[in-house]
């Protein structure tokens, strides 16, 4: 039997309330040179201290052994979907980071301004790295003159420096298509080709990036030194399952950077925007608490530290995230999960594939009798190591939201 | 997505040397009689203590709960090739055992010498358990006479008292078949017939194996008590996608026993010849490291002394590897796995299903802050408790050779 369709089966509406608490890049190592302790683990936090007495703790994989996950595959895990199932190509997660409001359907392209010679031959893949204004000035003038293609409607949002993403929203259009990038300098853009050549909504799509190129190139042809562009990881966005169907929980997100609120709008959580602080999101957790079933809470500094390497700001993060959690804890949710969505260690610089350490505390937790929350003490918790997909029904089972299997 | 795919799609190429240290049969039970130590806790180890200190630990499941493994399974497993997925015949792994040279595609038989009665009956279903030397001489007498039957040719090689195989190397040719063998005395030798009857190679195959039994029997009709002889595990050598191919690294196996060299080979790991002891091996390393970029180095007496029961035994073959271990350390692998591909615990005197203990060791393999290598403290390692086909793509993620999955 399929387990989703089980959990579906067993699913009861209870008036639970459960709230995801999503350090980012939580996750992290014990090395030599920080006398054998994480960044969770030097960090004093009475709070979570407080919380772990009486929670079980464990580790979760993201993807699979191994595996470092991007944002994308580690929140959909989070959320209950196997990311080798579910994928998120790199252009939607683009412009989700960019804010973008996705529609279903949407195909997304991340791409870069370049420079090219007479010929079209590539000659600097970032086109030298042009201010970010630049970069907006050239997307204003391409969005002016290019409004639609045929039935197609094409929205164009500048990122940071060369980077943009280009979204095609009208009918019949999917991804995902090869790069229209020849990956270095001294060769022609390749034109786009479907991967799957049968598939005719790509076939369509393809054509569309021709079109669009041919549009565009004449516009740009004398700038100097953005007078071409390069365009990848065309996709669309993926059917997903809407989140309050699988699990009958309304969900609310309540993130600060584009991207994360980008993942959650992708599987139908509600966007709750204003909070820009971790006590912000807390408060405004409790002014919504009535509201819906189900928050995600996502902090985005310790990912952010952990990719800069910076051991002691991660540290000054979680002390932070510590010291504002007695206001989520005014009206403490029924189930609460504190967790990352990878690890981030600080000697690595980036994401790892390392288990993150999850807290998850409930009337029907138990106690691991773990003292504090840390990465070392996870690894001895009730909840095991995990792949991270099955915290949702950890927390649905917690929420008492499953009926007995069987007699 | 099939996960192979994924990990494939990931790999990079990197320089980094990886080294799995098998002491085979390493994993063992804590009981009462040896004061609740295993013969790894009890034995003195001050090498891996010390590299304990900066390692990640876990315990592997080497193929299924509560499933006893063989060496092929066992070996096959950390190779990281799923052993329900690549089964290996026992003919091929006796074969492979005594050393014989296999060709894809060869099938081979475990062989018994037996005694029969005049009607053909079998009386003695390992003829008195015959000297290995008249199993020498018999396995001569009958490879002198039968070198080929029609376009097959036929490779006879004793074992130790009754045993032999039989390779069939020719075209066309597939197990697996029945056995040619009653279980019992009091039976005649039912003839074999293709497991799955539709397959033309498993029918050619059992047509071979009657013109074998046709051949041979007239051959020892005199002789005493080995007047005949049982077929079992016919099979073919299974195709196993290569190593190197598979993970993007140059393998090496520096093994003393045939068998182990043998389940390399199956993979298509290169086979350094000569080194007959530990430190031998090595030695042997460090004059190989540039050559290659994966080593399998293979340590037999752990699983010995368990065969025999004999605690002391082990626990001293654990410390003569350890006094070794220095050596190995002097060109310290990028990655470095100490593991075993079973257990073989001396109160069992026998292979078993428990999961055996492994220590990784990398620049970013973090600290479990475990003092020692130990089967009680692997159990609450980082790595959790997983399964061992698992672990060479943990030793990839620590030489870095993925690429992040997803944006």
């Amino acid at each position: 039997m399929n387990l989703d369709a089980l959990y579906s089966e067993l699913t009861l509406k209870t008036k639970a309330k459960l709230a995801l608490v999503v350090l980012d890049g939580l996750g992290d190592l014990a090395t030599k040179e920080q006398g054998y302790l994480t960044p969770l683990e030097a960090a004093h936090t009475p709070n979570l201290d407080r919380l772990s007495q009486d929670s079980a703790q464990g580790r979760m994989i993201p993807v699979a052994p191994g595996i470092t996950p991007g944002s994308g595959p580690g929140h959909l895990g989070l959320f209950g979907y196997d990311p080798l199932e579910f994928q998120v190509g790199r252009g939607v997660i683009e412009a989700l980071g960019l804010g973008v409001e996705l529609q279903p359907g949407d195909v997304c392209a991340r791409a870069n301004f370049a420079t090219l010679d007479a010929q079209g031959i590539v000659t600097d893949r970032r086109a030298g790295r042009i201010a970010t204004e630049v970069c907006e000035k050239l997307c204003a003038k391409l969005s002016a003159k290019i409004k639609r293609i045929g039935d197609t409607q094409i929205i164009i949002k500048p990122g940071k420096e060369h980077r943009f993403v280009v979204v095609f929203r009208g009918k019949g259009l999917a991804g995902p298509l090869t790069d229209a990038d020849p990956n270095r300098e001294g060769f022609a853009t390749p034109p786009v080709k479907p991967r799957d050549p049968k598939n005719l909504k790509q076939k369509k799509m393809a054509k569309l990036i021709a079109d669009f190129y041919s549009a565009a190139l004449p516009i740009l042809a004398r700038e100097k030194p953005a007078n071409g562009f390069l365009m990848r990881g065309i996709a669309h966005q993926p059917e997903i399952p809407r989140f309050e169907e699988r699990y009958w929980l309304k969900p609310a997100c309540l993130a600060v950077y584009p991207m994360y609120k980008g993942l959650a709008q992708l599987v139908g959580m509600v966007k709750i925007e204003g909070p820009q602080t971790i006590k912000e999101q807390f408060e405004r957790y409790l002014a919504e608490y009535d509201n819906y079933d189900f928050f995600f809470i996502h902090y985005k500094y310790t990912d952010k530290y952990g990719e800069d390497g910076n051991f002691a700001a991660k540290k000054k993060a979680i002390e932070d995230f510590d010291a504002a959690l007695p206001i989520l804890l005014k009206k403490k949710p029924d189930v609460l999960a504190i967790t990352g969505d990878h690890s981030t260690p600080c000697a690595l610089k980036g994401h790892s594939w390392h288990p993150q350490p999850v807290l998850l505390h409930s009337a029907c937790s138990g106690s691991d009798k773990l003292a504090r929350f840390t990465d070392t003490g996870a690894n001895i918790g009730s909840l095991g190591i995990f792949p991270a997909k099955f915290l949702i029904r950890l927390m649905q089972a917690n929420a008492r939201m499953f009926d007995k299997f069987g007699a």
